[in-house]
């Protein structure tokens, strides 16, 4: 006999719609990754899904017609677990409260709350008046962490920054002339790669371009989940750029984009204004370094290798700042010889995240 | 019934004699350290020990005479496991190999040989003229690791050099004007404290007393073990020194030597010549600089904090190094939110360790 609803914590149905949310991902910007679960009356879990796009269906709406393909009865007096509490207006797509209401859902459980002030714990009201159960709250924590480009975004217009850095043990980027490029192991790369997933932008810097060539590519894995080649942003001042570089030339050079003359916050603005809710910055100094300067660096991955290069470019290219910025949130990631360190830097100003009111 | 010798192998035996050898590391100089057991006739162990300083009798002797105490005639016919090969000439004391004949040792294994090429392997010629079956190389590579510094020391004249770097993420050592003069965390320089108890000698240069007038000692309970205070080496080319400084002020000031204008290749050859046989370098960029371009630095440890700080002094104070230098024997070490990397660089004209022939 399966379990009544009531026999599973709330907790542990929305891990699972959590678990779905995060194959999102990198893909659905501007939209924030969400998940969702239907449990029936008789605690089943008879529909699931997650949002896989902008302009496709919100999760609730994928695990609605997950559910209704099994029986259009199931549905009623059922309860969603979804990981962002449901949208009550019109976007590019109904509204999923109206939707829930409409199919009989009888309980909503929701792990974050709308990061939009306009909106935030509305669903409460918009459910409540229709004699829908509604709880907030639920894995808070978890779910806000993977929509943190989305909130950032919502709230200011600007991208969520992430920093990845590759470097010797005394924090050179740069090697002695001619020695090999790399300072990480292959391994380390390959799992640097993998922070592309996430973005919807790589940015460059012309000196980057210039003396790496580089590609910026993802794996063909990641390819074919869905997921499109990231934007490649070069950042220049001259506009002066090596017009057969990688970048102009490969498969993807209709995502190059050049950027000139522009200052870090103009930067951001511009992206943003684009839907780009999350973007990686992956070299050089200046352009690390102006991140930094701008205080608009949410989260960092520094790749070091066992290598003692005694002078070469810095990470930040030498820029002073105000004060040193401590990181929190530390992980510390032995791969091999190299090693991964990521962290979230404290800033003066933090934003509250918005939250929702005691159960 | 007590297992017979020939029922554990050497190389078990080895190992404890090797743990007793390492309780002498760092209280030895010059001598190396060296831990050594006895098994009679049944395979008992009836005598251990380990050299404690020198002027202090050898391992050899430490564990024979332990083994007298408990019978006179307890040796006859047994085994002895030393480290390092038995001494065959005289030092500050009789030859050991002279003494194990006289007691009536009739096997002899040893770990590394010694490392002086007018010694290595003499033992096989003077025991076994004399009947002593000698059994060379076991656990030799981990024999050879404890006394690295003895042997550089021994071949070249001049101390084993480690260097200790605290750093930022970023490669910086210091943090900007007005924040706190420690950037790694309380527990990573409590473990970075303790490769102290290795050091004969610990180096500083000019700046770095006058910047963060250091103590430079070790931990109470690391002198209740017999560990003398290390010196306290300043190197400087003023010579102009604040005289209220730390070391020259506090109950070590006797241990405090200030040295000027050395190239490092002279400041390892007058501390090689003092007797010492391994150095701590704890700063600042230039004196670390200075080593790693005299290509006299035989192992690292990099002691990085979760910090970014974009400008400050670098751990090689951007001495350029006409090749950058890889790490061998890497070894990350997660400390909370601190990490250690440590290793040993590889430099281009390596010098082979003596090895005893096969068996």
């Amino acid at each position: 006999m399966p379990p009544r609803a009531s026999d599973i914590p709330d907790a542990r149905r929305m891990g699972q719609a959590l678990d779905l949310a995060k194959r999102g991902i990198g893909l659905t910007s501007p939209n924030p990754p969400v998940g969702a679960i239907i449990v029936s009356t008789e605690g089943k879990v008879i529909g699931s899904g997650y949002h896989r796009k902008a302009g496709m269906p919100h999760a609730e709406i994928v695990a609605i017609d997950d559910a209704l393909q099994l029986n259009s009865r199931a549905l009623q007096g059922a309860t969603i677990y979804v990981t962002l509490e449901p949208c009550s207006t019109h976007g590019r797509t109904p509204p999923c409260t109206q939707t829930i209401k409409d199919v009989g859902i009888r309980r909503v459980v929701f792990g974050a709350a709308d990061p939009n002030p306009k909106h935030t714990n509305k669903s409460f009201t918009v459910l409540g008046a229709n004699g829908i159960q509604v709880t907030g709250g639920v894995l808070e924590q978890e779910c806000q962490e993977i929509i943190k480009p989305f909130t950032k975004w919502i709230m200011t217009g600007l991208p969520y920054v992430i920093v990845k850095v590759g470097q010797s043990l005394d924090g050179r980027i740069t090697r002695p002339p001619e020695e090999s490029q790399w300072l990480t192991s292959d391994s380390a790369r390959a799992h640097g790669r993998r922070l592309r997933v996430r973005a919807d932008a790589i940015i460059i810097g012309a000196e980057t371009l210039r003396k790496d060539n580089p590609q910026l590519t993802l794996r063909d894995a990641d390819l074919g989940m869905g997921k499109e080649q990231p934007w490649r942003v070069v950042l220049t001042r001259s506009g002066n750029l090596p017009p057969d570089a990688r970048l102009f030339t490969d498969e993807f050079k209709d995502r190059t984009l050049v950027l000139s003359n522009l200052t870090f916050p103009e930067l951001l603005k511009e992206l943003g204004s684009r839907g780009m809710t999350t973007i990686l910055i992956e070299g050089g100094g200046v352009v690390i370094g102006q991140a930094f300067q701008a205080q608009e660096v949410d989260e960092v991955h520094w790749y070091i290798a066992p290598r003692i290069c005694g002078n070469g470019r810095s990470p930040l290219a030498g820029f002073a700042l105000p004060h040193s910025v401590e990181l929190d949130d530390v992980r510390v990631l032995p791969l091999a010889d190299n090693v991964c360190i990521t962290g979230v830097p404290v800033w003066p100003d933090l934003m509250p995240n918005p939250s929702v009111p005691e159960a």
